[in-house]
């Protein structure tokens, strides 16, 4: 019945968003009269791309509208940092689907290239104009709520502005599918597809804009003086407490607690997990340093190589501790918790990448390290089941890489308006809206029959079960 | 008696092909002496890098040479933009080996290896020249064929040039690499690997330059006021049309369709084809951003970004109408079609990331996403086995791409120069042009015998019969 | 016993670590007041990212401080492809996983992830420091050896500096972390995992960086003309000749020496090893474009671009030739010889890819692809076991692209300084350096019974026997 119902659904959604898309198209041309003439230009003259360059860079020397050079550098770093962490999508998707049974591989995979399709969508939709209202033309916020508009058609268009419209949505639109998918790791092996879609779309469509825009957004915790750099909290932390809710709400997979025991469920293929963390550590040269959002300058360039080593280095001392911890408390090296130790050094010092100094990075993710495999012990004394450990790796080092900024002396303290109770109480609303929004969706999934497949299915595996296919065949 | 003449062959071609590396081998010291100063400046100083780094940086002050930082910038963002195109090998390597059987896939990496190997050499031979003979000194073409000379040895060095030729050759050669493997997964599973190296070798030696020549090159297609920004019809509808010749002739696999019934041959490892997919998207912020050619201007940096907005919305918007319609379609949502559907949108907004606006451009995507599935059932219908579903993907919504900027309203309308005819015409011409030659050379690859494997080796797998290797074993 | 020898080092080392980095955490603020004023402006007006970007933009324009545009262009380029360089550690690990057996994977894929994060803790501690005294304040070698200090809180920020020392050092970090995880394939299978971090913490804190100040540092082989360019024997060479002084002390895995005959023993994942390979040559184009180290002048970005392109020409003449002639001489195309034959033109063209011409670099990789071949055939008459054929593709290669400068005519020559013994005789030191340092620290790991596992445990596998988990599960 809840099938019938998905299907119907589905169908009337795709007619209603088809028909959606026809509604605004109005002639492009006309915007680009009004507001990128150079854009018509480079269309006139297109002839071979070579010589179209030499002209239009000819044409372009004009000084009323030329923003320089550093303005195209700007960007050019935003948008290949943009670009960088949209990478990281495939890093989730290979961390999540190693680290799990091949009976769910394509479930996994699945879900992970649907969070960046709905969230790259519904980003653009509605969240940007939900997380940056005061970026629209007469938009703003109450410090807690705001809206600036649909799409990028009210984007103020100032002519001081730093970044072009799209390549700011880009940068900012990749962080949202972040969140989205670190999710989908902790409710893996026993989700319905329908629900985990409905989830993803409410996440990047609204609660992570709502609560983006209390800090980034200019709202009430970035008036408090709360300070979360690249997002540990704001985007890890957001991420990782919505993946307990759900990993709550959900209950652990079948054999996974028996008699009160935690039973290890290991990950079906290392090498893929492997890679992804990776490619995730790759990317978060663009997560971090990229959050600079400012290139051309000698300070702030010195800032992004600076943001770039203290994310280097957590990274590294994340990964040895989690690794030497597991070494002498289970007798040999793990290399699941090694791995996760790297993502924990990682999300630890996404907060704090521009305002630790490079022993201090060492400190944070060494201590990140130590949280990884505490969470992982938490959980498991909890019963609860969080397949790839999102929970410590994001929420817990999230939570940490905020709360490290009002114990550690650095830059910010010397501002004077940093301080542990700022950066505690923030971080943690940020993680309690994602935590109590979710544990209320998830409980409305569960009570509509949308959450949980059934016993059956769940020992068949997703992939056959919500899919139809397997990862694997010969 | 064919293995023989193969290995003859090569024994001939390796040996021609060492010698003739020697022939051009004049001193390239006497080359940087007339041309490149600067380089040969920077030979003599090298201490430290470092040091090396400050003198050098000191010596080109002077302005007489110097050509800018903007120089400098448009230089590099082409360059990771083709950094960016080269991956997507990986990417089709990935999505090919992942979408076949086991016993296929050391055959398709190799296929794929071979053909950036193969391409890149006979790109830099002959390729570059003929795509592009009005850059080389005294070259040109009439419109339809031309040749400016071999290597980059004649290109010439106007001062008031673009990129560095170097930079402009290495993002064209990775276009050409990219038609040439698409066509590794439409005749996946049956091809001999000699025949498909002589038919690598054509496609980007000749039939693909000679077509890019009639767009990019400043051709026919461009003379006409023919739009196709990045390459839907120059480089996918190409490679897609090119990849459908060969499916025809050499026939379906082996128990591809049975007593008239088509039976699904599904792909072996899901996660690497979704790995596959992932990196695609990631190299297209390469292919299409990249392909605006200039970038230090602040209408073209612009441009740029509105690329890469565009090709972000019409993937997603690909990737979900597929998934939707295969849901509403077969019941359950299909991992597989929504990756194709993702790729769909990609090549779809190809043609037309320029021009589309934010909403255009997710419309565009929508309908590549029902067109892969529709070419898919095509494909069926007609009983032609492209294992990856390349034509749907690469032929179709590379057509579409072109096509759809005769039909939406859009910047290029008003510049008056682009109608439906004009867009229709030349991208399916483009795609005769590679249906017909390919049709053409795979007939006579059959003549020979050096097109298709005996039946005893197809259901060996070509992995053992071609390599005499297993991708997998313990 | 040598276990809980282990197990007791480690527990200490781990706190003794964290204690160490709480010593240096002096307020990073007093730091950014004197050394980076601009940091702490930003610190100050956080406000919404974008809006903190423009206010920063605005208060940079101060020209005392302001080392423009290029400074930042050249800090961005060299950004990028260190982050590019990155990635390649993931290529060894898909590479080195590949080739070996899966009973291994989990190992393999554990000393890579522990290479980097070692690597660049201890290339931060004391590296850096050893590679480059020169960039510390009172910081300077003796030609053979000298010491800058410790961290980057020595280096000497002069004020026509060319990077950040951050970018500086990430650069230089990743280079470090490449050669050390080059050992790792050739001996993989039989290693302890605690002898394994012990040398890799020696060879990337120790031995790399000595025999890298004779050369980028300004020591005696930079001050005799010796030209490396990118490193393909300070980096490659080394590495490939450590991995051979491992595999010599190691002996050969069980089974691959039987009788006197050699016994193929292939690689459990090739689909893996042939995306290591593209991921390789994607980062290669940070490894040697990015050792230009200067970006901004004209000279300078088009000396990057013809990097790029020998590169490319290089890599693809490799991978065709030992492809062919693995052809000839095995009857069929091998893919592991195409794959390792790609890296072979990688590795030679590294040391010359700023000299050679294009026709030049298309000669250095078809003698690469010979050579990776000949050095296969060489180890398997000597009985010695490299998996993955380390030596052969970054020992003989690296060599070769030196010696290729002291043979064929180039920009070098030109210049006065290079002839065949300078680069013979550097090249040759610096493997012997590795070598013999490597031997004898293989040595007396095998005399501490810290080097090879027993017959059972090799025979079990590593991944079970060292870490107790499995790659591959259900």
């Amino acid at each position: 019945m809840t099938d019938d119902f998905m299907r119907r659904g589905l169908a009337m959604l795709l007619l209603a968003g088809l028909f959606a898309t026809m509604l605004p198209t109005r002639a492009y041309a006309q915007d680009a009269e009004t507001e990128a003439p150079v854009a018509e230009e480079a269309a006139e003259t297109e002839t071979a791309p070579v010589e179209e360059a030499e002209e239009a860079a000819a044409e372009e020397e004009a000084p009323a509208e030329d923003l320089g050079v550093g303005y195209a550098l700007d960007n050019a770093v935003l948008f290949f940092c943009a670009v960088l962490v949209f990478l990281m999508q495939a890093g989730f998707a290979m961390v999540e689907a190693g680290f799990n049974a091949s009976k769910n591989a394509v479930n996994i995979l699945f879900k992970n290239s649907m969070d960046i399709c709905v969230g790259v969508l519904l980003f653009f939709l509605i969240g940007f104009g939900l997380m940056y209202p005061d970026l629209y033309e007469g938009g703003s916020g109450n410090g807690w709520f705001g809206f600036g508009g649909v799409g990028l058609d009210g984007y103020a268009k100032a002519s001081d502005r730093v970044f072009a419209p799209e390549c700011d949505w880009l940068f900012q639109a990749v962080f949202a599918a972040t969140a989205a998918t670190i999710v989908s790791g902790a409710v893996a092996g026993r989700m319905k597809v329908g629900g985990y879609l409905i989830y993803s779309a409410v996440l990047t469509g609204l609660i992570y804009p709502i609560s983006g825009y209390w800090k980034w957004g200019g709202g009430w915790a970035d008036a408090w003086g709360f300070q979360d750099f690249a997002g540990s909290a704001v985007v890890h932390g957001l991420g990782g407490f919505a993946g307990l809710a759900g990993a709550i709400i959900l209950g652990p997979r079948l054999g996974r607690y028996v008699d009160g025991k935690s039973m290890p469920m290991p990950g079906h293929n290392l090498p893929l997990a492997a890679l992804g963390v990776f490619i995730l550590w790759f990317g978060w040269y663009g997560f971090n340093p990229g959050s600079q959002l400012a290139f051309q300058g000698t300070g702030d360039i010195d800032m992004t190589m600076h943001c770039a080593i203290t994310t280097t280095l957590s990274a590294g001392a994340g990964g040895i501790v989690a690794t030497l911890l597991s070494w002498i408390m289970f007798g040999k090296p793990d290399l699941s918790m090694g791995l996760n130790g790297i993502l924990g050094g990682l999300v630890g010092i996404t907060a704090c990448c521009d305002c630790m100094s490079t022993w201090q990075a060492i400190l944070v993710g060494a201590v990140s390290g130590v949280l990884v495999i505490v969470g992982v012990m938490i959980l498991d004394k909890l019963k609860i089941d969080d397949p790839v450990g999102a929970w410590p790796v994001h929420g817990l080092c999230g939570l940490w890489g905020c709360i490290a900024i009002g114990i550690l002396p650095n830059g910010y303290l010397e501002a004077g308006d940093t301080n542990l109770v700022v950066q505690t109480v923030s971080a943690v609303a940020i993680c309690a809206w994602a935590f109590f929004t979710m544990l209320l969706l998830f409980s409305v999934l569960k009570a509509f029959g949308l959450l949980r497949v059934s016993v059956e299915e769940e020992q068949q595996g997703l992939d056959v079960s919500e899919h139809g296919m397997s990862a694997y065949t010969h």
